[in-house]
């Protein structure tokens, strides 16, 4: 088999040196990788360490930078040799390269992969796709979990198909496709609810209807479709009220306990800290563009690096890239 | 003082037993208080237990019962005997009496409160608001948590305007309030956040910005305004989440702890559990009708009912009354 050749855009992100050193530990541990990174060459060269080789390392250097603060679309139009522009510019020019990693800006990583990569056909905007930790030890897809804040019906119907995609080439067999609302009955919701339920009806997924908040972790479903504002406060009120939880909890235990017990509760605690780590599977991946597109948070560490190559192949090993491939032609 | 006249619609909920049983609880603990239960007579009196009188407690019979699965308006209209309308029609038509409980039909509720009690001014539509358990000890008040999926920036500007009086009578000097959305800065969120921000800022309220989910139960603000479908979003996946960290950190805790912990986790648990009920407040209470409407959970037991008399009672001594006396004028 051919190396899987990822691209990952090292800055613009809180931590260059966390990103660059990820790629070198996901380059020593899947040697089936080949990876290129972009971004100030002297600089990366120097955090991989000169002595050391990594054949399967190539760097492109690219000496500008996208910040946060920035517009989105004037950042991709004019910063031509940022590393985000130059990662996407190599993921579209190079047609065995099958990804691209960034934990820069959401806007500007969501504008450059629609204005250089393209839409896949029936997708008016992409969506950003988080695995949420099932109880069941699974996962579930939440798309869009804050690309769109305003959607219309067909959007949401064309984040379904994406995100069934994305699952089943993670191993989801039929994936179970739900809609958010605020009732599991047809006829509850808002009106983008009422008139995307019968779009999903009709799309030829497994839809299950509509699925409350409380269930989304559940694992009653695989796929949740929401658009970007609702999915947002989804996934940050999980996010809020899991930290809120283990804080409450850690107090009254520290109250209640006995001298001594402080060991098995922080065994206990980490455990738990670990299925409920929203990034352990990665990162968001954008849906709707036509290569794999990820986007880690801002604070990525390295290890957040080699989870999205691992990622990535395992999307690779599924089948993703087919489905894009077929869904790829222009509008 | 003269006696708080509070009617209790006991019927259209999970278990009317437990709505009477804790109205009898009530008129025990607060001496101050005089109840007017709605329902089917002989069955109230059956369950308040003939041998025993309770003086401050009236009965007002009416046969019929307003289901969930019915059509609010058509119940409304119809079951003129229903313990719903009756309670309504007697908080109405009794000018001293202050407020009504109910653990019906949400939707009932709202549309014959709406169509009895009639609408403040400048309100559309009435809001729900709960109080949410907040990190802090205290609580914030979340509106609209799920009466109105579709709103209006004039409607979210409302509901923060009888938000802000509800939580001023409940003791929070010159509320915190807050716009659910999906970054704190001004300009992001959807369309209908960015129409209603420069309206709270006008509001001559203590607007504070936007807020996230994230930051819900922080205590940052004291009320979190948003539409119904998102707050009810909000609301539920706290519920949701809250549950599942529970769990799984009792199983974790069981899987490290050596015999005999058993005792201290418990009671630790027993403590969080009870800073997250969501229902400990009493009720959620509905905004934007000329008198005090609160709407139980439809599994209300008898405790709800007693912590839903307290709620009112505080409303009242905060001069929520007053508030509504001052919006009551006809629209």
């Amino acid at each position: 088999m051919d190396k899987r050749k990822i691209v990952i855009d090292c800055f613009g992100c809180d931590s260059p040196e966390e990103v660059i050193r990820g790629a070198a530990l996901a380059a020593e541990k899947y040697p089936g990788v080949e990876l290129i990174l972009t971004g100030e060459k002297k600089s990366i060269e120097d955090t991989l360490g000169r002595e050391k080789s990594f054949p399967r390392i190539r760097i492109a250097d690219a000496a500008e930078v996208i910040g946060n603060e920035e517009s989105p679309v004037n950042a991709v139009r004019r910063k031509k040799d940022s590393s985000l522009v130059a990662a996407l510019r190599i993921l579209k020019e190079e047609e065995d390269a099958c990804a691209m990693i960034s934990a820069g800006s959401t806007g500007a990583v969501l504008c450059g992969a629609v204005m250089l990569l393209g839409r896949c056909e029936g997708v008016e905007r992409p969506a950003l796709a988080s695995l949420l930790p099932a109880d069941n030890g699974g996962f579930v897809c939440l798309a869009d979990c804050g690309a769109n804040a305003d959607c219309r019906p067909e959007q949401l119907a064309a984040f379904a198909r994406h995100a069934s995609a994305y699952v089943e080439s993670l191993g989801a067999k039929t994936p179970r496709v739900g809609l958010l609302s605020v009732g599991t009955e047809e006829g509850k919701g808002n009106a983008l609810v009422k008139e995307t339920f019968p779009l999903l009806k009709e799309s030829g997924l497994h839809f299950i209807g509509n699925v409350e908040a409380k269930s989304a972790l559940s694992g009653e479903v695989d796929v949740i479709v929401s658009d970007g504002f609702s999915g947002n406060v989804l996934l940050k009120s999980m996010e809020g009220t899991a930290k809120s939880v283990l804080k409450r909890l850690a107090a009254a235990l520290k109250k209640h306990a006995p001298e001594g017990s402080g060991g098995f509760i922080g065994a206990a605690f980490a455990d738990v800290m670990k299925t409920l780590d929203f990034n352990a599977q990665g990162a968001a991946v954008l849906l709707g563009v036509k290569k794999t597109v990820l986007k880690a948070h801002g604070s990525a560490v390295a290890e957040t690096i080699v989870s999205c190559v691992r990622q990535i192949l395992a999307m690779q090993a599924g089948g993703f890239d087919k489905f894009l491939t077929q869904r790829g032609k222009d509008e």
